[in-house]
């Protein structure tokens, strides 16, 4: 991996969530303790799904008018989820469910590697499908408000990520140039759809997954969070 | 299932082609043969992928600049699965899977449902993610050339399904509006991106599965492309 040129290095980071900063399969655990034998299945349809339906709103309604909140979209992803495995999800498990949803853990190196960007000068941030409010409280659970200095929703923008209009909502933030910006995700499509849009990108492929043959390549992959510090 | 009222009766047929008139999963039996154990497994994942890919380059680019033919897009798909799942894909399987995808089987009722509608004087036609090649092949493959007044591809719209630039080219094509035409989907996505785009629709849900709950329902759900001729 080559150190990049001072005239190209970025100039602030910007983190995807879900995944990539907070663990989402964690909530696999609690799924397997209310459903036993299929929480791993369970958590990987209700992330499928969860994203597809991200993506039918945005798609399906170029002016946002299908847009509802992250929250209820995951509500309904669980719904869908538990009724496709024939499991009875009754308010109190789909209670629990959420609620671990709203506290998810952060993967272990993710405190570091905020903390070296700051010692560095560098700002960093979240640029995120998630609302507001789900935000506010994942952040904070963490114990990782003091080390961003922002947190980005794509709501505003009433599209969700691939959208270009959800991505344009970090340059604006920043007023710097996409390319100014690293851009992290440990989803791929994610790391490829802000390689389009113009971030600089690093595509922290923790499971070892083939890239996406799409056509394009995020600008660096690794298999940590840490790969996040060799652009600086 | 109530008769609608003459006034409403849609005036044509629109189906979408790949899972609604034939058979995706038919190529998990060659998958089967090639990848022996995971055959079931590749095409699920060959199937997701291939819609998943759709909805990327879609809304990464209002402007269609991602677009890229449905064919390519789903040998891409298949180069993924096969990665994903560990299996080596030469060019032999690969042009046989994907010859196979060319010339998938029609659902056992679709020549009789086709023939049904053109008994009653019903326009019938294809609104496809398929670009007009594969269509092409497909529709002549299974004999049904003579039963189709339309084989739209959403080529021309350079954008998929959901997005309503695709959906917009049935009204177009037909010169009705899209209340009066009824679309067939037995992809329960695209009968609600369907009924969002405002069209009379009808899922087919072979598979008995639950609605996706994104707060819309087909204004019909059967289990049978025999349930089309119920409107008329």
């Amino acid at each position: 991996m080559h150190k990049l040129s001072a005239a190209t290095a970025p100039q602030a980071v910007l983190f995807d969530a879900y995944g990539t900063l907070f663990d989402v399969y964690s909530v696999a655990l609690v799924a397997e303790q209310r459903f036993p034998g299929r929480g791993e299945a369970l958590a990987l349809l209700w992330r499928d799904k969860q994203i597809e339906y991200t993506r039918l709103v945005t798609m399906s309604a170029p002016d946002g008018s299908r847009y509802r909140p992250f929250w209820e979209l995951t509500r309904d992803a669980l719904r869908f989820a538990c009724a496709r495995l024939g499991q009875v999800l009754d308010t109190d498990a789909e209670l629990a469910l959420m609620n671990q949803y709203r506290h998810l853990s952060a993967f272990p190196e993710v405190r570091e590697v905020l903390e070296g960007l700051k010692a560095r000068g560098i700002p960093a941030g979240i640029l995120s499908n998630g609302d507001p409010g789900m935000l506010g409280i994942a952040v904070r659970s963490a114990g990782l408000g003091p080390l961003l200095d922002h947190v980005i929703s794509v709501e505003p923008a009433r599209a969700f990520k691939t959208d270009p209009r959800a991505y344009a909502l970090g340059p604006k933030t920043l007023g710097l140039n996409a390319r100014q910006i690293l851009f992290v995700s440990s989803n791929g499509w994610d790391a490829i759809g802000a390689t389009w849009f113009g971030y600089t990108t690093l595509w922290v492929n923790r499971a070892g997954l083939p890239l996406d043959p799409l056509g394009t390549e995020p600008t660096r992959t690794g298999t940590s969070l840490r790969d996040v510090l060799g652009f600086f």
